[in-house]
């Protein structure tokens, strides 16, 4: 089974580390490939940057000639996924959704643990729209940029810190909330008396069970191939 | 990885048809284990088959001593999921939620068909008690009762005739919605332009997910180890 | 008028106190007669005790042949009530949703005092599956298990303690979250300036109201009459 | 027991079927006064005729000087209640929340018939803020006014009619949704196989209820007294 | 443009303050005229005086006989708005709705700043019934009465505390919750780093938009015109 | 005041009819420039053209140097919205969530007519996020796509059909929910009863609103500033 790994920013370190984290968890017959836009934001934290990254994700995935059967979106909270679910015809798994889809059969009520408070909005919306934002207890940022997180000393204190408040507010179990913190899951167990689910394994198993039982994307609705048009995907050079 | 599916009454042939279709979804490293309560009801459609069913699924695996990795319960809409979760120590997967959280990732919408109208409240329980009850757009009956799904021309005829209605509420993804449906999906497929998730094959997919990434269920809240007490799981013989 | 109280669990003493709660609620002409169930937990604190309890409780009831106007189910947030209505002829009335009935009658947001953090979610569930949810404010732990509830200068300190959290939450009304500590609105009652409305006092009352205005459970839908088909209610003896 | 039952239009002769009504359901030792509101609309159908009966139904309570031990407000959807709940300190309960509390006890969806579409709106806003809006399948409208409803032939044959669609959207019992229905739940019932709820009677349970467990409103809150303040109840002679 | 704004107490000096703010934010055409009902509270601070208010507001209205394009509720959370859309063939905007729907405009959450904690449930359930309650995060009261907020010194200090209450909710805008408090908007701005809307000048300007547009009230459902009936608006004198 | 009104597309005679509606609607002293995205899809019917048009729009936006004081997007349940309000500092208004805005005046539900079936969920997400969801009754697609809309007699025919069925689900007053209907509502409004609003027009309305009040977005919470990072707007030429 093939599955390709789209970041969404262009910084490709990030997309390396993804790619480690979709490894990890793919089953021994998987092969995980990444993709970084070539085009977008260096990092996505906010509305504008989210949406920007959105049409360089789908502008990215219609380019990738190369066949495969399943695509992760490991971008948290970040838009686009009903665009690549229109595009095409292998299933589409978001981070986002994922993470809280298996949070759901861990425990009564999950948090979500983040980068930086402004992207709350944006998260809470993709679990809403994903059908799974019920049983969020809690989005609670770490004060973190994106690309801050390699410094993991730090990012495990803010971690653990948010972990802290998402609990108050009833979670029993936690999702990283940020493609960047793959992996973080191990060095915040430890310290943590709760499940950690890191969206970008979560969605490679999710796609996984949905290429092993031959199920991909309805076309009967809102997910219908897209009509064909005129459509430009650059700007024109001037 | 050793998964044990439980039918949640005590028809063994309903067991085995439950067991073929975990199969038919397990990864290749995985053997599957039918488990058959002992006791609780022939079939269950209705709340107190659902209540019989719940103490009888979980004294059947109380009393289950072969080790194993995570738990199927493959009662559609039947009650007993969050007991188990206390009671074991590794995950647990129901089916009625498995086959949500799958459907949500097809379309914007889904639709369960089920057995008789009367199991709908069930049905509705516990998916909004599993947290994906938002995306549900209809839960509708077939009319036919659990023991009556082997005729197969019958039931492929209302289970049409039920997705129509379905449809019409804006279902994009159908879900089967009894475990002795299990196997349908493949008759109906060809008849409808939707995608068709069975609840066993799906719970299957998520319980692997969840072994594979050594996520198993949180501790920490409302599913914490039921506290030592004195009980007694069945009448004192007179 | 003669209604039937049952316990939810094995504890004849905590029957007794049920009984005596009841009794000093009923109109003159009611008679009160208690039910212990022969099997099940010893109290009731979490998603396994209650789905034990509900099997036993419909054990009892389908075993109890004494003629009888109606039931009121004395466990707190414990399952087993559907199955109860669709079993009987009689109304049905549980502890949960009968105190959630009057507390939305004398303020706008009402809340539960209970005894373990870990009930919580099961009470949630069973406000919402009775349509009274929504004027919720909190359901908050004492830290008491339920037969803990003897000592009372503990009980009642706990309880002034958690009625101040639920009181911050919003609460207007107070619910006494547990059948043992019927009797305990008294003592409490001096302490805090709100409304505690008791859930056995408050099933026995409308129970009492259904019999008098000739209602009963409509087996129009959900709550239909059980199919009749094999059953067995108890572990075979090995 | 004393219990004030006051109609909420100008009408006599609904006062007298009001208390009819009221007379029928309530227990032996209980005596009901009726009181009509000595300005106000003839009948209440839409929301100028529903504020302007709260003003005179206020106006009427706070000039009631006998003593009671509780207060039924007789309008259906019609406002004024939580006005009565700060003004009086005896119980006050409102036909409208009251039907809803017992239909909910006696099957998982009920439905509304009611006299004009066109107070759809103001029941279902009722409902809601009473907090039993959640299992509401359906307000339905027969197209009759208040005031015709005393032919009985033909308000039997539209609330048949009604009723039937309230059954198609879910409902498994029915709750008279006008005062001047009181009674007709006889007519009506042999011909449907649903518990039919009249306000009325179960507003009169229930006010027996919280008189009989010695309950009335939490001051603690939004129904705290009235803050005095010069006040003028009606328009100053010209 | 003829706009008519109507204070919803007897209090003259707050009529004129609130027509002061609705002329500061009328479009140069437009032209303000101040309605003080002749009768109902001095002051309106909970449900009682809300209902006396409503039928003395609209008994106001139906006794204004100058032609006028649209009117201005300028009662917080007080009732009488959709009995004036049936009065009326004008629109009929109210402060409550107004403020909402341009803080909905300006960021993701907003929270209301009100009066005393007792008006909370009216506004929360105003803000319900016209839509717009979703994005509300919080209604925080100042504890200071509506006839209090003259003295602004104690009256701003007592906003920000309240405001910063609102802003640990989530609320990213601000609404003043009376229609006393019109003009603090400026007080209070150079204090907090966040959008403060007054409800009278939002109505002006949502009134404004209606005419504008040529829009107004459909009769087509909840709001039709009012039955012909017998109607008293006033106590008979004795 | 000068108001940016962004087709969301790239199609000019569409932007010259957005502006003719802009202009109908504003005040004396407004004036309206029209921009139309130098990239993007030709029409939006879907959510890939949706995601593509959002990052367009922004890079239209963000490239537009003449002063103005709001922004008017006139893509119909189209994204960016939240992108455009990080990005600039004066006001901005989405024609979806306007219009949804002014519907809430008009009547208890509104309805949304659109274009294309397969828009109904973007349209539903778009109206939650803007807080304004509650009260729609249904979106309704006319089966026509953006670009057919110019026949004007099949459109209306159209309009009208799917008027009746937005009537049916309780809609009292109805929304144009694409922004080439602009002006549709004068042919359609004498065949109706019912107020028809129409988003561009709604949205120059509260844009001018906004402005008029000294209102803009909150920097408080979500909508903070775009952080200054690398970002890459448009694919290398290769």
């Amino acid at each position: 089974m093939r599955i390709v790994v789209t970041n969404c920013n262009t910084t490709r370190t990030m997309t390396e580390e993804i790619v480690r984290g979709a490894r990890d968890a793919a089953a021994p017959g998987t092969t995980i490939t990444g993709l970084t836009p070539a085009w977008g934001p260096q990092s996505a934290e906010g509305w504008l940057d989210s949406y920007l990254s959105a049409a360089a994700v789908l502008d990215t995935l219609r380019g990738h000639e190369e066949p495969y059967d399943a695509v992760v979106l490991a971008g948290f909270g970040e838009h686009g996924r009903e665009g690549a679910r229109e595009l095409l015809d292998v299933p589409v798994v978001d981070i986002t959704e994922a993470a809280a889809h298996l949070a759901c059969l861990l425990g009564r009520r999950y948090g979500v643990v983040t980068t930086l408070d402004r992207t709350r909005g944006q998260i809470e919306d993709s679990l809403h729209a994903a059908g799974v934002a019920q049983n969020c207890a809690a989005v609670v940022g770490t004060g973190l940029g994106v690309l801050d997180l390699a410094d993991s000393e730090v990012t495990v204190r803010a971690f653990l810190a948010a972990a802290e408040r998402a609990r108050d507010a009833g979670a029993e179990v936690l999702v990283l909330g940020c493609a960047g913190m793959t992996g973080l899951q191990e060095k915040v167990g430890a310290a943590l008396d709760m499940p950690v689910v890191d969206g970008v394994a979560a969605a490679v198993k999710l796609a996984e069970s949905l290429v092993g039982l031959g199920l991909t994307t309805s076309r009967a609705g809102g997910y219908a191939k897209p009509l064909p048009k005129a459509r430009t995907w650059t700007r024109p050079s001037e």
